[in-house]
């Protein structure tokens, strides 16, 4: 391969010689050219190949060195069980097209993508782009601030506002992460090193019912606690997602251990799913592995992770400060091309045009607050943590803005919950009602997080208005099949489309709703007025 | 190089044996971690030595071949002429800094920087989000339209006014272009074939006068015609710059082929500047390449340039079609960003805190109209007719967007005119008065820079309100010393912060004053009304 380029060489000069005469000059041109768009050619395809071969090559290198590092951790593990467990589950990949059993995910030391993606230097220069059009937004409010006041104010009402009573959502959220600390492990520890083994009995039926009823006070509780105290959004935003996020944990650790302990005596080394098993002493994983769970930027519970070597604080505090920044971000948003159009929300704005106008007008400020959102969470707050958990995975995303199908945006805009409905959903369903029903697992995941995200919404804002949900389980699940079968890159533009009028229409009609009830007098002192959009029947 | 990587490999597995005790485990695993860090940098260089190998090997080959196809050219020149021109050339970049003596530009072929990033799936992606922002503003419009008037409008009654008289543009741009195609040519023609060889006489600079009086007849002539006629400003903007274009043009041809043929006597094969001489029976190039030269995307004249094997017509469609999108582009942004905001000047505007909404306001849609700008002309427009030209050289611009100093974003935003001030304004004002004076010839590219781009917003809105040159030959000059020590990327933040508030500000004030000089009275009939700016004097 790396000898064609050369080999041509003497070919092209050949022709040239061959051709002597003036009247065939054109026709030698045009073969030079001919040549040179090949030697082009056969260059990408050389630098191709050279890359892939190092690529392979340096793959199978480090993958040697994890499994001997792996194979000689000590973390109380049998030396050999790791790197047969790496081996099992790679076999378990190349297993599920044969009898159709669904791989586990895997954790590899990896950046996330926008980190290497910003080694690029135009890709550098779009994030300086943002940076430079905050510090615009921020001299604007400065100096408009200046020239009407004659003074700097910096007071960001908004965002105090928004997260207000903090003190009381630091309460709220110590007791719903003591809870998960000082309930759940005990009680799991104390159920798996008591329980008879063998087939599930009715002792194992009862602790599940009171697992059940755990989880479902953990949602109920803190509601109560927010309702009662009347809790600004964002606040309440933040319980909602940290009622979620721990459910998700223990849900994971549970399921995990528990059919882990179930199969033990099966087979005393590993159970069916190819997950290790503590050492007999235990049946319970040590609290330490528990904690660690708890805070890592995963949903998914394994005894232990690939870690990297050390922490580089100043990264976590670039981290913070993207997030903090993206704060701001959203602020000026809100601020600028949200509050001003909605605020003042009456009957004149139920007009079709006026509907029109704010939908379209919403457009670029909601994707933008979206795009802002999953910088903030999903790539820097999650590699803050990361970093300082020394956690090695940051795959939290992949390239979904690349996305051809909205099946694939569905998969890689959020990895770390997406991991979470594959393994603990639809793999469950699958194993539980057979392979054959995997559209109706896809549905059942789909559901339970337009679930999950409607139910955010409706803690947060105060009130139900299921625009999110109607959007997520009609229109985003109804294009999955549309653009599945598009491989053409020209489905990105669609898909674009789709998250700019999307994003518009929630930003615009959530907007209005929560001004309508602010603006409009309450219709009756119902139930029902809670669930009819008052937007829809507002009369001032 | 390449056995690095596997050599490390057997170090890595002795380490690992000779550690058995599980105390020192953690040691181990930072063992491991640093392994495998070297190994990823090991990988990294080794790809960056190979390319760099590649590219070399590569570039030597088709340097090779080029040579080759040059030599072997019939076009009218000796075959060993142009190859020692090539090395000259090389020769010449060399010598630059051991003399002194400044480059010359080198044709060679090559993509546009925008054409090759396209291939990044991450940046074709930026490139679908801006499709998709077009096809929301057309759908707003359209459903606007409709909702509105119960039917789809679709006039795009500000193109069609700013574009209006579009046939007396055309029979003006004729007349331009034959004025230069039977009037430059056939004069230079019988200037070079009737001189008398030797040193400049009175004859010559009867004839230089005339060629002075004839670019100023090709200045003004147009400028009363369009007055009478009063154009509307976008037509006149493509008759400034077509008349710049073409002054530029025929100052190329007669710079370069004067000097050639001034210098014909000294050294019968070249002469000084390393250029070719025309075969001795013709002392001017042929008329075809004087037609070549007109219609070919560059401002610098050679008898040839690198041609391309063949016209991709699907090519050039879907650059033309990138233009017309751009266009409607930048009339939904004035439509929605513009012209509601400045439409009712009045005296309210003047005030501080209006005139800062308004600047800020303009920022973010005044940069997007640059760029939007840039990519029609400089990128798809270019690019279309270097391709129906087989025109090799695609270099119309460089990777301004990731400059950190304000000296290196004037060099790379616009290739093609930053070639001519170079060679024919800075390269000839060093040779006439010194190479000292490098401070001053830049200064003065400077000034002719912004006076050029002024002298087109004079014309175009027919008023003078010379803002572009204040910030041109102020801030602009002054942010080169500013930032050109800084070589940090994060200077680039404050390019962009600069570009945003630069572009805020021309946008706001210019708009500002074109609807003063509609909405407020005459002051006098004079002169100094047509100097004093509109808006600072409104009184209503």
């Amino acid at each position: 391969m790396a000898s064609n380029g050369p080999v041509q060489q003497p070919g092209a000069n050949g022709d040239v010689k061959n051709a002597e005469t003036p009247t065939t000059a054109a026709q030698r041109q045009v073969n030079l050219q001919r040549i040179r768009d090949q030697a082009q050619r056969l260059k990408g395809e050389l630098h191709e190949n050279l890359n892939k071969h190092l690529d392979e090559l340096f793959e199978s290198f480090v993958a040697e060195v994890e499994l001997i590092e792996q194979g000689s951790t000590s973390n109380g593990f049998p030396v050999s069980s790791k790197s047969v467990i790496i081996k099992e589950e790679s076999l378990n990949k190349h297993k599920s097209r044969k009898d159709g059993d669904l791989p586990d995910k895997v954790f590899v030391n990896r950046r996330s993508v926008l980190t290497e993606l910003f080694e690029i230097n135009h890709i550098r220069t779009i994030y300086h782009i943002f940076v430079a059009i905050l510090v615009v937004f921020s001299l604007n409010t400065i100096i408009f601030d200046w020239v009407e006041q004659g003074r700097l104010v910096l007071d960001f009402d908004l965002i105090q506002w928004g997260l207000g009573k903090l003190p009381k959502v630091m309460a709220l959220w110590v007791c719903m992460k003591l809870s998960t600390l000082l309930v759940v492990y005990p009680a799991f520890y104390y159920w798996s090193n008591n329980r008879v083994p063998g087939k599930p009995r009715l002792m194992d039926y009862i602790w599940l019912v009171l697992y059940i009823l755990y989880e479902c006070l953990f949602l109920v509780l803190p509601i109560k606690y927010v309702t009662e105290n009347e809790l600004p959004p964002a606040s309440t935003l933040i319980i909602a997602c940290e009622q979620l996020r721990l459910c998700m944990k223990t849900h994971a650790f549970v399921r995990t251990n528990m059919v882990r302990l179930l199969n033990h005596k099966k087979d005393d080394s590993k159970d069916s799913e190819g997950d290790e098993m503590p050492t007999s002493d235990s049946r319970c994983p040590g609290f330490s592995k528990y904690l660690y769970f708890l805070f890592a930027p995963t949903l998914i519970y394994r005894d232990s992770y690939p870690r990297t070597h050390s922490i580089r604080w100043k990264y976590v505090v670039s981290n913070f400060t993207q997030v903090l920044a993206c704060l701001m971000y959203t602020y000026y948003i809100f601020e600028r091309f949200c509050i001003p159009y909605f605020r003042k929300f009456n009957k004149d704005h139920v007009t079709p045009k006026a509907l029109m106008l704010s939908a379209f007008g919403c457009m670029l400020p909601g994707t933008l607050v979206l795009f802002i959102g999953f910088f903030a969470i999903l790539h820097s707050w999650l590699n803050a943590f990361a970093e300082m958990l020394r956690f090695g995975d940051r795959l939290f995303y992949k390239d979904w803005w690349n996305s051809t199908t909205f099946s694939n945006y569905y998969r890689t805009w959020n990895v770390v919950v997406h991991d979470w409905l594959y393994t603990y959903i639809y793999k469950d369903f699958c194993r539980l009602f057979g392979h054959q029903n995997r559209a109706a697992a896809m549905a059942l995941v789909f559901l339970i997080s337009a679930v999950f995200h409607e139910y955010v919404l409706i803690i947060s804002f105060g009130f139900f208005y299921p625009v999110l949900f109607v959007m997520f389980a009609g229109a985003g699940f109804g294009f999955i099949f549309l653009t599945d079968k598009g491989s053409s890159r020209s489905w990105n533009v669609f898909l674009w489309v789709a998250l700019f009028i999307g994003n518009g229409l929630l930003m615009c009609l959530y907007s209005m709703e929560w001004y309508a009830r602010k603006n409009c007098p309450v219709n009756s002192d119902s139930f029902v007025d809670y669930l009819i959009p008052r937007s829809w029947t507002c009369m001032i």
